[in-house]
């Protein structure tokens, strides 16, 4: 009976992306504790884990505490995730392909840890956070690098047969369109995902358009909205061309899902005005358009997520949640698909 | 004690459609007990309920009992339903507009009575009966007068908050398409539906196009499937261009929902290989382009309901199951966004 039982009650959340990881920790009021951001992302798969383990200690460090106050850690990760047994598969931007990251994780801090999409840990972040109200069914369209959706029905994440479920990027929405890496045409990511927004405008330019981003080196996002909110017309007809785009993946999000709330995000979201004011106009146009667009897409159906707003580490945090209070997975769906042995990482 | 209790030990469904109405009797093993099939619809909102009681009676009766038997019944309409007040709205084919044909309908045979949107009752019905096996994530795409998909995810009917859920005739899938009737341009109805493919071939004919269906009069999607089936040319070529955008819409579907199974059915449908084949073909081109297509549409994805499967009333069917046992309607979503009193139809 001697010695000091440590309380384990700290959740961390790791968001890692595909430049930087951003650690959060909170305690089991979901209130902030600590943070760490890693300015580079994991490195070559055989270090991920270490990577991770690093960042980790560092945002606990700055919550004043040890890793030993680890109660549960949640990872988001942009690619497909196995949630019972921590792998990750197909992260394209990482590198990463078949990465066992739980278990490893799991046994440097002796913690039970989850893992999941980052899109749909941000979806059931933002749900159970209650961030938007009392609503239970929501999809947040995360518009960065590539775009998908998470999406909670009645409560629920809704992760699908292979945790696919909101994979819209992949969406045809042109069937004349360009060739997607995916190997598909006309995916929705190849008209309005950051890359194809900078590529738009620089393929406007070459073919002789006028434009104050001529003036610039690569191309981003940022720098066709920031050109678009100073007045630039070329800028400006593409955020426009985006914004319908967008505008009717919110329609096909209402449409397919019926949920009450759209909520966007992601890097490219963070241009503000310049981004979300081309998409509300086009919503805006649909609603002239159609009685029953003017219905599924109420007012307010739509909310751009602050920048700042950290969803995806506290989509995490609430992942760390779920593993700290030992709650399983969803197993049954995949279970069906392809067995797998059901357990949650970090349990032994 | 005296006098003879009456066992209620039938369920009714009752698949309301434009231009017939199709009753089926089940016992409470889902065996059918008897068949009745009103060639005409039911006319003005006024007269419904007693026409479709008075098909349930000839139904009831077909099965050699009377409607003092019958322990639930279950109505599919093509329309929105509240399935808490039993009442229909937008059933645009019918001619109703919030229509409430539970109440009545449950007052007149004494029992309990749920309705559902005609689409999603199907899908319930595939799922529960098994026609798929132990299937839990399912999608069922009507292809008719309009197109809709019925989806059940994780073993459960979702129909969303406002019962829109799987609305995928009105996803836009060619905004420089053909205006709907909705409203807006380019949905995939305009496109893919039946009287989209009548329409399509009349104008290639009225353009000019050579084809064994100038002959006829007034066209319907039947003829043109019968005639791509006999080797026309301009038939086959507007198969094949549906098939494409139905091909499109599977994928759409397992790309949101990630279900496991796509089952096609609707009167459309019911044209066999002609309308089918050129929709695997345009999978199988979906596949050959693209990995993550090769995944999510694997072999056996699609399915179509042979015809004669009576796959709405079997839907109506299992509704009448759901209304015997007195399982409430889900009302959550429905509760929070428009509040009503919260009632089984036929309870009292």
């Amino acid at each position: 009976m001697s010695g000091v039982a440590v309380v384990r009650d700290l959740l961390v959340g790791v968001d890692v992306g595909g430049s930087k990881i951003a650690v959060l920790v909170a305690d089991k009021g979901l209130s902030p504790r600590g943070r760490y951001t890693l300015p580079t992302t994991v490195g070559a798969p055989a270090r991920a884990a270490d990577v991770v383990v690093g960042a980790i200690a560092a945002a606990v460090g700055d919550a004043g505490a040890t890793v030993d106050s680890i109660a549960g850690v949640g990872i988001g990760v942009p690619g497909r995730v196995d949630p019972l047994n921590g792998t990750v598969s197909l992260a394209v931007n990482l590198g990463w392909n078949d990465l066992e990251l739980g278990t490893p994780v799991a046994e440097r801090l002796g913690a039970p840890v989850r893992i999941e999409n980052d899109v749909r840990a941000a979806a059931a972040g933002l749900h159970e956070r209650g961030v938007l109200g009392d609503v239970a069914d929501l999809a947040y369209l995360s518009i960065g690098t590539g775009i998908a959706a998470g999406v909670v029905l009645d409560g629920r994440l809704h992760r699908g047969v292979r945790g696919l479920a909101g994979e819209i990027g992949h969406v045809v929405v042109d069937a004349a369109g360009p060739t997607c890496p995916c190997g598909l045409r006309g995916c929705l990511e190849t008209l309005a995902a950051g890359p194809a927004v900078a590529r738009r405008a620089a393929a406007a330019i070459a073919a002789g358009g006028t434009s104050s981003l001529a003036a610039l080196g690569d191309l981003t996002a940022a720098d066709v909205y920031e050109a678009a909110a100073a007045g630039d017309t070329l800028a400006a007809e593409i955020a426009a061309d985006v914004g319908a785009h967008i505008a009717r993946a919110v329609h096909l999000l209402v449409m397919t899902y019926d949920v009450e709330v759209v909520v966007i995000g992601g890097g490219v979201a963070g241009a503000g005005d310049a981004f979300l004011d081309p998409i509300l106009r086009a919503l805006d146009r649909l609603r002239d358009a159609s009685a029953l667009a003017r219905e599924v897409l109420r007012p307010g159906v739509v909310h751009l997520l602050p920048s700042g707003s950290e969803a995806g580490a506290w989509g995490a945090v609430t992942l760390a949640r779920a593993a700290a209070s030992g709650e399983r997975p969803s197993p049954a769906a995949a279970d069906r698909l392809s067995p797998v042995e059901g357990r949650e990482v970090g349990d032994e």
